[in-house]
């Protein structure tokens, strides 16, 4: 099977080299902390000393990393993918890094002679675990075509959205659809919980009716159980608001609803919840409802209110 | 079976009723414009030239009507449901009006001796015709147990929210979360449009995953294709927001996203917007953007970027 390299053993790119190691695809990992592709290699990954070195036997090469200097650095950098990556093969990246760098890498793999398709994923640490990320794919259809059986072993919903950076674009649509909507559950919550009504019945009644939303089903309780462990972690879900806003600055777009979220979720990583779930915006919700004490919330994430929202 | 009158044959109302008859109930109805009975008469329901009238052989009178003054009206005023109706018998409000309404609507049943729960509804015209509606209902347990084999012939999910008032409480809820999530959805379609993404392919990739909704299932279709007849009234769910900002305000809650969106749904009923569904929001965003030519968008609601969104 197609020999492949991943780089980049997060909380994402950890699972997802996994699968394709459980599909039987022979994969070398790096990443920048050595120790995290131990229990890859304990599955049977083979280790490489740097992106370059896992390039330069891979027919694809994945990568998976938080932000843009991270990509850039483990494709474009000088241990980078590029310094040893055989002519003519396809580099994958899966991070969330905004159209405009991803087309910006796509050039810099062009000019090194290699192809490159954006793929970045929606589904969060469980869905790569369960192999039931969706991934939002820009590139050429041949490159897409070739990368297909190795993302099928990652995750369920494989779209081609276009050409390089159409993935990206896309992704940083489920990015404004998603906080939007959590931030609509959480606004809702506010509401039950100051009216007073039982936050378990609201839910329920709400739920499944035509203001349900994944967010609803799957944060909701969480928000009202102020459980703010796990999740999607507000620091990227602020990170990835800030490229559509670059993004958004550019083509003349208002999004307001987007810039509204974005000072809730500065708020959040001010306030000590950057690294917790975006269930944690419920807190946001509470400290500008000016009803709890401000000090309790920012001193101790997660025991304000904890009793109900 | 039980004895039904229902007053209001609206677009709820009227499938409802025709539910309760499907059921086996014996129905009498009546609606200020008397022909809009006729359908129901042919079902076999009975008319009556008042809410008053329609109440006097009723043991459990139903009333759906649009707002806060129909309801006083059909239950509180000279010709309504508590000049007619046999003492301790009980009366079910199904509209949307609001805690504070429903309340005082509560008190002058008491003091006429009839008995109140406040039932509102969601789902829409379809989920009246099907009887899959989640209703909210607040009031005594023994009351609403008495109305529950009505209920149930209307609608699907039947909670119990707690007193009188709490029923209009969580139907706000549901107002606040739908409303702030139809928004994001056209937010991300928004940015989707203007990257010049396939919005069919968007909807694809992002439907299905953590930021997909009942909106973005149903509405976003809708959106892309500027079909705005059918749906969510605009007006309505405008009415809707502002009972749920008179609350807030009492209660010192911000709810920032609700108060944008009641300006965005402001524009569409000032841009001849206001009996179009819910997904004309879209064009409201579109206005915004200022890319548009606003008089196109305001003088030919849903001729305006047709090709695509």
């Amino acid at each position: 099977m197609t020999s492949i390299a991943f780089i980049g053993m997060g909380a994402m790119g950890a699972p997802m080299a996994g699968n394709l190691l459980k599909a039987g695809f022979p994969v070398t990992v790096h990443n920048r902390t050595r120790e995290r592709e131990e229990p890859l290699a304990a599955l049977g990954a083979a280790r490489a000393a740097s992106p370059a070195e896992a390039a330069s036997q891979a027919v694809i090469v994945f990568t998976c990393v938080s932000d843009v200097p991270d990509v850039e650095e483990v494709i474009c950098g000088p241990r980078g993918v590029l310094q040893g990556i055989q002519p003519g093969r396809l580099v994958v990246d899966m991070s969330t890094i905004g159209p405009k760098a991803a087309r910006s890498i796509a050039t810099c793999c062009r000019e090194a002679g290699a192809r490159f398709v954006d793929a970045p994923v929606s589904g969060g640490p469980l869905g790569a675990q369960q192999a039931t990320l969706s991934i939002m794919a820009g590139g050429e259809a041949a490159d897409l075509e070739e990368a297909l059986p190795a993302l099928r072993a990652m995750g369920k919903t494989i779209v081609h959205c276009g050409p390089v950076g159409t993935g990206q674009a896309t992704k940083l649509v489920n990015q404004i659809v998603g906080a939007c909507t959590f931030c609509a559950v959480a606004e809702g919550l506010t509401f039950s919980r100051a009216a007073g009504l039982d936050g378990a019945k609201t839910i329920e009644a709400v739920g499944g009716g035509a203001a349900g939303s994944w967010m609803m089903t799957n944060l909701a309780p969480r928000m009202l159980a102020h459980d703010f462990e796990g999740g999607f972690k507000v620091s990227l879900q602020a990170k990835d608001l800030r490229l559509v806003l670059a993004e958004a600055d550019e083509m003349g777009l208002p999004l307001p609803i987007t810039r509204l979220v974005i000072q809730l979720l500065t708020w959040l990583e001010d306030n000590g919840h950057g690294q917790h779930g975006t269930q944690s915006i419920i807190a946001a919700y509470e400290a500008i409802r000016g009803k709890e004490p401000q000090s309790k919330i920012g001193l101790e994430p997660g025991g304000a209110g904890g009793e109900a929202v």
